[in-house]
Parts: C-alpha cells; sequence; structure tokens
C-alpha cells in the first residue's frame, strides 16, 4: 500500500473494512435464501470470524493516530474537501463507535442477544414471559454496559449513545418533542377516521387463490416501473423480508401467500424503496463510510416513501390497479379502484405492530421508545414491562392485548439487543411524508407520471437530493437541504390528514 | 487471541486464512449461479480484496518466525502429533508458496492471467493463435518467473515447483515414467480396443428430448444414492459445472441439454464425487491446512472413482438404467442395459479433450505434459507450439486437428497461467482405478451393492482410507497406505483391459 497522506491511509483502511461488510452481505443474504439449513453451524464461523476481523481492523489504535493527524486538513473549500470532510466526520463515528465497547463486553453482548433471540422464539410461541425474563434481563444489563461505555467516549445520555449507532446524529430531546406532538395528535385523529371509515361500507376484499408465479411477475413488473435494475439485483423468496447484497448487487426478498397478495406486493414495493436508496448511493465513494447509507431513518424513509407515500395513492393505484386486475383475472366489485384504494387505506387499532397501518402505526413506535428509554434509565424493571405495555396501548390505541404473545413479546428487537432502534420506524415515517411533498412541490406533474408508472421523474429527484448524498450530511441537515426544514411532523400530520379524511 | 504456543498462535492465523477463502468459496459459487451479470465489477472487488487479505496473513514474516519455533515440537509420538506435525508441514508449504513470489509480481500475473484469458476467448471463436500469442507470452514469461521463484524457495525443479502448488509432494520425475509407460501402451490397446468396438453394431442413442426438470430431479436422485447430503449441499446450474462453496456446504453445479441427458447426468455425478471428498474431510482440522483436501490428484481420483469407475460399470448401471428408462419412459432396444453400458464406455479418438472417453483421454494429457514442461524449460517457443501439438497428436492418438480452434487452442488452463496442472488429471484417473479396485479387495459384495443403488459400504471405506485423511500425507504415501502401493499404472492398465476386451 502506498499512501501519501494520512487522510489516503485512512481511506485504503476502511475500503477495507467496506468490502469485508459487503462479503458479510452476500453471505447473509445466501443464509436467509439458499443456504442448505445444515450449514448454520458453518456459515456462523464464517460470519463470526469475518465480523471479528472487520471490529479488528476498524479499532487498530493507528486509526485513531491518524485520524488526529487528518484534522483540520481539509481547509480549502472544493465539493471534493466537504466530501472528504464528511467521510472523516463519519470515520471518526464509526471508530469511536467500535472502540468504546470493550472487546470481551462486545463478546458477551453479542453472546447473550443470540442466546435471548433463541428464547424469545419458543417464549413467544409458549406465551411465556417470565421464561425469557433472565436472558432479556441478561441481554439488558450488557446493553447497559455498551450504553455507557459508549455515553463516556461520545459525550452522549447512554440512550442516544445507543440511538445514534441506528440514525447517526439523533438525539432523544428532539424525537421527544416530535413524538409528544404526535401523541396529542393521534387519538383525536384516529377517532375521526375511524368515524368517517365507519359511516362508509366496508370495502371487499378480491378472493383468491392468488399464484405465487403470477404474484411474482406482478411484482417484477412493478419493481421494474419503480426503476429497480434487474441486471445489479435479485427478488427471492426468504421467510423474513429483507433488503442485502451488496453495493452494485442489491438484493430483495419477500414471503408470498397464496390467499393474499396485496401483503406480499406491498412487501415487494417497500423493500424497492429500500433498494433504491442502496443503488443511488454515491458510486465514487463506494465502501467508504460517506458513502454508505445515512442511517436507519433515511433508510426508511426511502421504503415508506415508495410504499406508503407514492403506492397506496390513488396516482399510482390508477396505474398498478388495472395491471393487478389482468394479472389475476379479477372481476367485480372489489377490483374497482375506489375498492382497492380503500382496501389499501383501511385503519384498524390492532394489538401487532407490523400488522398496523400507517395511521396506528407510530402509537406502537411511541409506546416502545418510552419504555425502552425507561429501561436504558433504569426507571422501569423487566418485570414490570407486560403491565407497562398494557397500559400504553390501553392509552395510545385503546385497546389491552389479551396475552403477552399479542404484548411485549411480539418483537425480536430488545431480545436481540436492539435498542435506539424503534423510533427509527417512525421518524421515517415522517421523513417520508416530507421528502414526498417536496419532490412534488419540485415537479407538480410527478402524480401523474406515477399515475402512467412512470417512476424517472420522482427518481430522479431521489437520487439527487437523497440516496446520492450518501452519508455526506446528518440526517436533518439532508431534510433541511432537500424540503427546507429539518424533521417537521406537520407534513405528515396534514398527509394524514388529506388521505384519511377526503 | 490467546494462544500458549507457537503451534496455537499458527493455527489461529491460518484459521482466519482457512475462513476467508471458505468464504471465497461462496461468493465465487454465487458469482457462477445467481449473481446479476451486472454486478460482476463489483463482485470482483469482493474477491479481489478479500483475496489481497488472506494473501497477506499468510505472508506475514511472523509465520516464519512461528514456523522456525514450533520446529521439532512433536516429539511425543500420539495420533494427534501426527496431525499436528502434518499440519505444521503443510503450513510451512503454503508459507513458502506465498512468501516465494514478490508482492509486484503476483500482481503482475494474475493481471496478465486475466487479460489473457478474455484474449483466448475470443481468439478461440475467431480460430486465431497469432492473435493470443502476444499475451499468452506474458502469461507463460511471468509463469516462468514464477516458477524459478518457487524453485529457488522450495528447492525443486522450475516445473516441480508449479505442480506441487497443484499436487503436494508429486514431481516430473515419478511422472515422467508413468506417462512414459503409458504412452507405450496406450496407441496398441487403443487399436485392440477400436477393432473389437468395430466388429460389433454400434449402440443406439435413445431419443430425447429429455426436460430438463426430469434430469434434474433424476440427477438428484442418483446424488442421493452415492450419499450427497441436500442438508449440508445443493445442485445449480453454471456454465461450467464444478464442485464450490465452504466447509458443511458443499455446493455441485451443471448445465442441462434437452438433447443429451447422459452427459448432464454423468457430470453431476462427477461433481458428486469431488462433493463427497470435500464433506468427508475431518471436520475436526476444518480450516487448517491439514484438513483441506490433498491436491487436484486426489480430488480427481474421486470425481473420476464416482463417475467412470462406478457409475459406467455394469453393476451401476444395473442399478440406474431402469430408473433413467422410468424417469424418460424410454422404450425399446436404445434401454436396455447391454446397449446402455456400451453407450457409456464407447470409444472414439477425437481432438477435443474435454469430450474424450477414458481410453483417449490419457493421451490428451500426456501431449499437454510434455509440451508444457518444454515451454517452461525454454526448450519450445510459443510460436512452435500449433505444430507441436499436431505432432503430439498424431502421435498419441493418429488424429490431426484442421485448425487451432480444434488443437492447442481449446483449453484455457495456458492462457490462465495454468501450468503443471495438466498431469494430475490422469494421475487422478490411475489413482480412482487404484483405489477402486483396493475398496472391491476390502468389501467383495461391493459392487453388489453398488447394483443395488447401496453406496454406504464403498462411501465408508473412502471416508476411512481417502476423505478423513485430509492432507495428513502426501498421495503417494496415502495410496501406499490405503491401496499398498504409491501411484501405480498397472491397475488403471488391467481396469482398462476388463472394460474395454471384454
Amino acid at each position: 500500500m502506498t499512501s501519501n497522506t494520512a487522510y489516503e491511509d485512512l481511506a485504503a483502511r476502511f475500503h477495507r473494512v467496506g468490502v469485508i461488510d459487503d462479503a458479510l452481505g452476500i453471505l447473509q443474504w445466501d443464509q436467509a435464501t439458499v443456504m442448505p439449513e445444515g450449514s448454520a453451524p458453518a456459515r456462523a464461523e464464517l460470519v463470526a470470524t469475518l465480523s471479528v476481523l472487520s471490529h479488528e481492523l476498524l479499532t487498530d489504535p493507528q486509526i485513531g493516530d491518524l485520524l488526529d493527524a487528518s484534522d483540520g486538513n481539509s481547509d480549502s473549500t472544493g465539493d471534493n474537501d466537504d466530501w472528504c470532510g464528511a467521510n472523516l466526520r463519519e470515520m471518526r463515528r464509526t471508530y469511536l463507535h467500535a472502540i468504546a465497547v470493550p472487546a470481551d463486553l462486545v463478546d458477551a453482548r453479542s453472546r447473550a442477544n443470540a442466546a435471548c433471540e433463541l428464547t424469545w422464539r419458543s417464549a413467544r410461541e409458549d406465551n411465556d414471559y417470565p421464561s425469557l425474563l433472565p436472558s432479556l434481563e441478561e441481554v439488558l444489563r450488557l446493553t447497559r454496559d455498551v450504553a455507557a461505555a459508549k455515553s463516556m467516549a461520545l459525550g452522549l445520555s447512554p440512550y442516544d449513545a445507543l440511538l445514534d449507532s441506528y440514525e447517526p446524529g439523533a438525539r432523544s430531546a428532539a424525537i421527544d418533542v416530535v413524538f409528544a406532538d404526535l401523541a396529542a395528535f393521534l387519538p383525536g385523529f384516529l377517532q375521526e377516521v375511524l368515524d368517517l371509515q365507519n359511516s362508509r361500507s366496508v370495502p371487499i376484499t378480491p378472493e383468491g387463490p392468488f399464484p405465487i408465479e403470477t404474484q411474482r411477475i406482478l411484482g417484477r413488473q412493478l419493481m421494474r416501473a419503480v426503476g429497480f435494475d434487474f441486471e445489479h439485483g435479485r427478488l427471492d423468496i426468504s421467510h423474513h423480508p429483507f433488503c442485502g447484497g451488496s453495493a452494485g448487487d442489491v438484493r430483495i426478498t419477500t414471503r408470498y401467500d397464496e390467499a393474499n397478495f396485496i401483503s406480499s406486493l406491498m412487501g415487494v414495493l417497500h423493500e424497492t424503496g429500500h433498494a433504491m436508496y442502496e443503488s443511488g448511493l454515491p458510486e465514487a465513494w463506494r465502501y467508504q463510510p460517506v458513502g454508505g447509507p445515512l442511517g436507519m431513518a433515511i433508510h426508511e424513509s426511502q421504503s415508506l416513501l415508495i410504499e406508503i407515500q407514492v403506492c397506496r395513492s390513488r396516482p399510482f393505484l390508477t396505474y398498478a390497479g388495472p395491471l393487478m386486475q389482468k394479472a389475476f383475472d379479477g372481476v367485480g366489485p372489489a377490483w374497482e379502484l375506489e375498492n382497492v384504494y380503500r382496501l389499501y387505506t383501511r385503519v384498524e387499532p390492532g394489538f401487532i405492530r407490523v400488522d398496523a397501518d400507517e395511521v396506528t402505526y407510530p402509537a406502537h413506535i411511541i409506546l416502545r421508545y418510552r419504555l425502552e428509554r425507561a429501561l436504558i434509565a433504569g426507571d422501569l424493571a423487566l418485570r414490570d414491562l407486560p403491565a407497562a405495555w398494557n397500559d400504553g396501548m390501553k392509552e395510545l390505541l385503546g385497546v389491552v392485548p389479551p396475552d403477552v404473545r399479542l404484548g411485549c413479546l411480539q418483537d425480536i428487537h430488545w431480545s436481540g439487543g436492539d435498542f435506539g432502534y424503534f423510533p427509527t420506524y417512525t421518524m421515517g415515517a415522517i421523513a417520508a411524508a416530507q421528502i414526498y411533498a417536496a419532490a412534488r412541490r419540485a415537479s407538480p406533474d410527478l402524480e401523474a407520471y406515477v399515475a402512467k408508472g412512470e417512476f424517472t421523474p420522482l427518481m430522479g429527484w431521489l437520487r439527487e437530493h437523497v440516496h446520492a448524498q450518501g452519508s455526506r450530511l446528518v440526517a436533518d441537515d439532508l431534510l433541511t437541504a432537500a424540503t427546507g426544514t429539518p424533521l417537521d411532523l406537520k407534513v405528515f400530520e396534514q398527509h394524514l390528514r388529506e388521505r384519511y379524511l377526503n
């Protein structure tokens, strides 16, 4: 390696880390889609060893020295310096997160998370919270240790130190304000929506079966319309849908249900939104921290923008509704545009987050956000979680789960040690509304194009203002540059009113 | 890492190299089977970076110090010391091969090989040897530099230094003797076979089309019969069939032709032989040099043992013939056992190695062995290769290719820098005959089991005497332990006589 400057040396080291992480992306796609079941232990060895290798490269003390040597080197003001400066910022953030936690804590935590995830599967199935409690206590204890260590290193509160690893620059002080407003808005709004909905007839659900091969072909057709490039990506089947693969090879998955094509199709469009973000990241900065996606909130904003903002809208259904009807030889009133639209925008409070509609979803998130902050702060004991959960559900959604399976055991996140992740879902939903509104302001005929299945104007705008920005800006700066304001609840509320009260 | 001894430190380092190489195995499988075409440049970056990483870990000067410190440490005589000692031997060999060649030569050679492979594709298509000559000259020049460097480091002749990287411990002095005997035996034997064959009627070729899905199901059925474990492996489609994947996840590929099922089916059984070897390697030594396959000759012996020794034999066809007939609803004399057997053992001198039968195949190899030794020694100039090729074909097989496409341009090996690889094909064929004969001596009813589709006795014997030995012994010692003699042409000749003159 010949490196003239500390920066070039850093770039070479992070390039290598980025490449290993991309290789892990392919290994993980393989594991979820095509790997024979018996190969799981061998695959775990490959993934663990490559992860340790990547972590070792990232925590090499020389990186700290090189970062110090690079400080203040970007004193000219060209565009490239802007990117290099942002790259250094992201390098430092990544490095600080990595070195903050001692190796034995990293190891203990990763084992505890893996063990607890396993226990969670049976505990959920058996509807048995006490059986999960001991391993969840261990996960929480180690997560709090990690939060404390990162808090010291990053100068953030423990919870914000966790949050920052999912969404760089996000802080709970700002989320508190947004979520408080949202919690004040939602119950009344929900009641209005339900009243309106109840005043109308119940939409008719099209009857299947919907052959899986037809669903697959239709899914691929709509992916192509959105802009997905099958020369650089794939659509496959996995138990849990995801967007993965590597840079330049973005792969999404779905699962099919012969009785219901909407759920898979909307899932495919959701993952396509993630994929468009990944494949639009700046190629010149590939494998560098600044070339990666910004964080989970902005990532989710891109999937929700495609799935919810666009693909559950009347303009999109004007284009896609007839394609669906034709694909499945649908006849009768169930296939009329207005009926399809009302099916796609049906609101119904329920117990399960992943089944929730756009209006009730944020309530699920606000609940989890409050609870996990209290857990990390030590203000809530895990033995009191089921009761606190039910109280929150009653307050926010007016329903109380009959058991823990439909309550606090429904999500894997906490058992897997993912505290600080949940708020990014709703931050993403808010950002999606904001970004789509800005795109429509910039191209007033954008929805007319969507109604013809033409995504080029929308995608061109997203590429320029979001995807190709990589991690150059933190989320609020990106949103300000793209939409005029940082994360702004008002646009989201306005979107909900327009969609659900008209 | 806590390591008490130099040996443990070495084992940890080689474990890491082994894991990276396994990850590369999955990435390469992915590239050949499911990767979208446009992702090739991104994939090249992943493969190149991981290869460099593996090479850097392997050439760390500390490995040399640790090897020196480990010398003479295995003074007790337990079985484990035997394995540890062999592991150290393989570590040293791998290390010496890796450090022998300076990094800039490794790099120049890998670029020259890649460029020449590309040129070869068009040169072969255009039947244009002169267009390949400059890049092939460059490849040969760099290969000779590598051979010279390895010769110095390993204390071997330049050609043997190349050979040793494909088949550890193989030496051209021994091959010369075997191949000279074989070259003396083959022409007369071939004539005898052709005379006998010509005295009989020509076997009838079953008429297709043979649906691909049926071929796939039949292939999987026979793979299972041989012992392939689909819980730890896969069968897929690729342009060039291969056996790849990773330890504990062995994946083979094939390609299908609707007009001819035999070629794909025999290819599947060939790769299954490779796969059985890979999946039978000693699990306790996984990722260590001693736990890997011995070399290309023994690897090929396992594929040829399954494909040629077993699956083109009467006992196997007694079992598999009716399955084939049933799968394809075959009727008439083309499907009678004797006809099928004669189709499967048809001998016909031709120009193309990969299409050659068992009898003429070694002649193709002897020709290439002679020529590549002369090229490496500097005794043959590349401009004289086409003429030398045709002379050799005339001498060994009595046919002269009409053009270079059917002559010296047919194989990619030399354009890809693979000199020293060819002899392992025929060494493998000889070893296969020897090993199968030894297995039958040990279990006289082995072929009766094969005739019932029962491979457990054969596979149990191969596991114990070949697969589970990993790289504990060099090939001649393995053969001696398993069969009583080192590589022994007589058994192969006897096999040919029995199969082709009866």
